[in-house]
């Protein structure tokens, strides 16, 4: 008969700190590797090397408005009293460039995003001028060098970084990247992690249990804990009780994943035979026996032939803890060997902030305004990131946005505001 | 030469609401329909239709430790001085039920999660046993009814409602499947999302952009949307600004997709080319022309031949400014009109929560403790979920979990708790 102790009397338990500590020092992953994907396949994936510009972007001086490109000197000093007179020298074409340069006193009809010609240094809008019919425009508002361009190079300008590496792809990223035409991106391949259940009462969750039986509920739970890691799951099904059966579909796991979980072993007799098969397969073997959680205990974690093989309690509950404390990050950490840093955790949902400067808006319109957040002192600020809705950049650099509602004339700094996350870049609080 | 106004004139600048009221009230959604896929395939997925237990979980009263199953009257008043003495009837080997009943003043060998034999009711901890060398069991402590079991049916009673429709899958989601042996998972189907740009400056992301021509960016930045806001995207490219060009690809769109999102136009001339195409595609054809957010004014809402068709402004950042306004919700709507109701987001990352009860632990030790959470004016509580850890039910009909620090004895009622959401069930705050 079974005593109580088996081999748990080598072990001591330890806090998750130190277990974590015990596996990381024995444990020196090999990088998953880096495969080149589609933008659409490799959405939610993680950017394996940065990405820098190899071109400007917008390539040239572009319009931000339907209206007229200008010398903004020549505008000086108009107003609906005295508005400047201009000759209107030619349309641009969309998806064109002009090959006249304006010469002082010229102007040249362009809709939003035309190319500026050459000469030209700002846009007007179609709502300060008149055009008479003898082709004079008469311009009755200044407009300041740059105004209503984007300039060459101002969102992404070339050599620049667009992302850094280990960005998780969602949309602005996506953007970016089509922004500088990178449309094969490399990304970390996914770690494989083989799942396999134990214990003799277990049978595979689509037969129907014999009196006895239980069906196993661990393989899936786990297989989707997986791919929420960003790793791809390989469910190797069930082991029996026994250290040949045990040993077999571990054998196997090490041959062909990158890291192995194996659940079950909640009785004495079941967590023996994991300890054995393990503790054969090393060395090291297993290197910790025992966490200081609730639940999650009997947890057991290993290196063998160099790949990390977690034992897991066998309860649902235990062993989906003991998942997210130990085989979360195990899988975060194969990443870390590929890109040299840990990946950047999507930022989901809202976080309270407060905000650094005041923001004006007008009453009856609802603003939406992108800010940047930063901990200072234990405090979280957004900084609203000011610029043109034209910047993909924009959205990029930025971690989430704000809003001034419908009927407010702005807000205030200091006030706190509630923050939607939108970019991957911001880590969420602990 | 092209004037300002256009077909603008005919609408009114809505409110964002205002907006949504107008496309909403024109546009009966398509069920998208539901489709059976294996459990690792739905994982991300919306159920289709709750599901109900088809049978009890565990189908038997199971064990909870490694020791005795017993009578637990037998073991009243038990203690080391004065041990209730059995004798050991059997061993329970895991995966089979015992032939035999248990008589008062018996006991058998049992194992975590083995079945108990028929007449007993409790199980005995090891750690409270010795057994003598003639078979005689001395039991040290007494145990109550029901003492370290779980029932039959305790995790999941058959016909009691394992999941509702609407939640997304997740791991705890997966275990609660394959506890009850749904191993083929009835989910909507993802809405398709065609996504056009449009604008004569645009070449497709991958192609080199001649002067005055720029990169297509908005396709990619939106196709990754709809894949977050649990869409299929279908990119269709890029129109050319006549009425012809996006016709014929809006057009196609009607004809292959559920809902159709044409982005730019941000120039007075490809805005008046798509207004009119979808004009022509009516009744209703425009619904809204304009609405007061900033950035992201000039949005063309509309219903065509049944379905919405969303006209996006050009400019990068206003692009997913109003996709996020407009095109998320319609997608989410086309859910709601398969399940009934909207699909429940998923919970990610931490919410603060007020403890409503005080939790007791141990020093030295980590507890991970599941809660509910509850919104009662304005203050968000979380009620722990205390029960066994080998329930999978206890994951699912919980939001988040509280950890209980190593150095701590326990967290008081009224404390603030960071609270990680685990669940798909408790929708973000605002």
């Amino acid at each position: 008969m079974r005593n109580g102790g088996g081999m748990d009397d080598f072990f001591e338990v330890k806090t998750v700190e130190q277990a974590w500590k015990a596996l990381s020092s024995s444990w020196s992953p090999a990088s998953p590797g880096v495969e080149t994907l589609s933008l659409l396949d490799a959405v939610g994936r993680v950017l394996a090397e940065e990405v820098r510009a190899g071109e400007d972007v917008p390539p040239y001086a572009r319009s931000t408005v339907d209206g007229y490109a200008v010398l903004a000197r020549d505008t000086f000093g108009a107003s609906e009293a005295l508005p400047a007179m201009l000759r209107v020298a030619e349309e641009i074409p969309m998806g064109k460039i002009s090959g006249r340069v304006l010469s002082p006193g010229e102007a040249a009809r362009i809709s939003t995003g035309g190319a500026l010609p050459g000469g030209a240094d700002a846009c007007v809008m179609l709502e300060y001028v008149t055009l008479l019919e003898d082709g004079t425009l008469l311009v009755e508002r200044p407009v300041a060098p740059g105004e209503n361009v984007v300039e060459r190079g101002e969102d992404i300008s070339r050599g620049e970084q667009v992302l850094p590496a280990g960005r998780i792809l969602g949309p602005y990223e996506l953007g970016a990247l089509a922004a500088v035409g990178e449309t094969r991106v490399k990304v970390v391949k996914k770690p494989t992690v083989a799942v396999i259940s134990s214990g003799d009462e277990l049978v595979p969750a689509e037969a129907t249990p014999a009196p006895g039986e239980i069906r196993d509920i661990n393989s899936w739970s786990l297989a989707a804990s997986v791919i929420s890691a960003l790793g791809t799951p390989v469910v190797l099904g069930i082991a029996r009780d026994t250290c040949e059966d045990v040993r077999k579909l571990v054998a196997d796991a090490l041959e062909t994943c990158d890291l192995v979980v194996i659940s079950g072993g909640s009785s004495v007799g079941t967590r023996d035979v994991v300890l054995k098969v393990i503790s054969d397969l090393g060395p090291p073997g297993v290197v910790v026996h025992g966490v200081a959680v609730k639940p999650g205990k009997p947890v057991i974690l290993a290196v063998c032939k160099g790949k990390p093989v977690f034992g897991l309690p066998g309860h649902p509950v235990s062993c989906l803890v003991a998942f997210d404390l130990f085989v979360r990050p195990a899988i975060a950490r194969t990443y870390e060997v590929a890109l040299g840093l840990l990946p950047q955790r999507p930022g989901y949902g809202f976080v309270a902030a407060k905000l650094s400067r005041n923001v004006p808006s007008a009453a009856g319109r609802e603003d939406h305004i992108r800010v940047r957040l930063r901990e200072e002192e234990g405090v979280l600020w957004a900084d609203p990131v000011l610029g043109k809705s034209g910047l993909i950049s924009l959205m990029v650099k930025s971690d989430g946005e704000i809003v001034v509602p419908l009927e407010r004339e702005g807000l205030r700094a200091g006030e706190e505001v509630p923050v939607r996350l939108t970019s991957s870049a911001f880590p969420l609080p602990p």
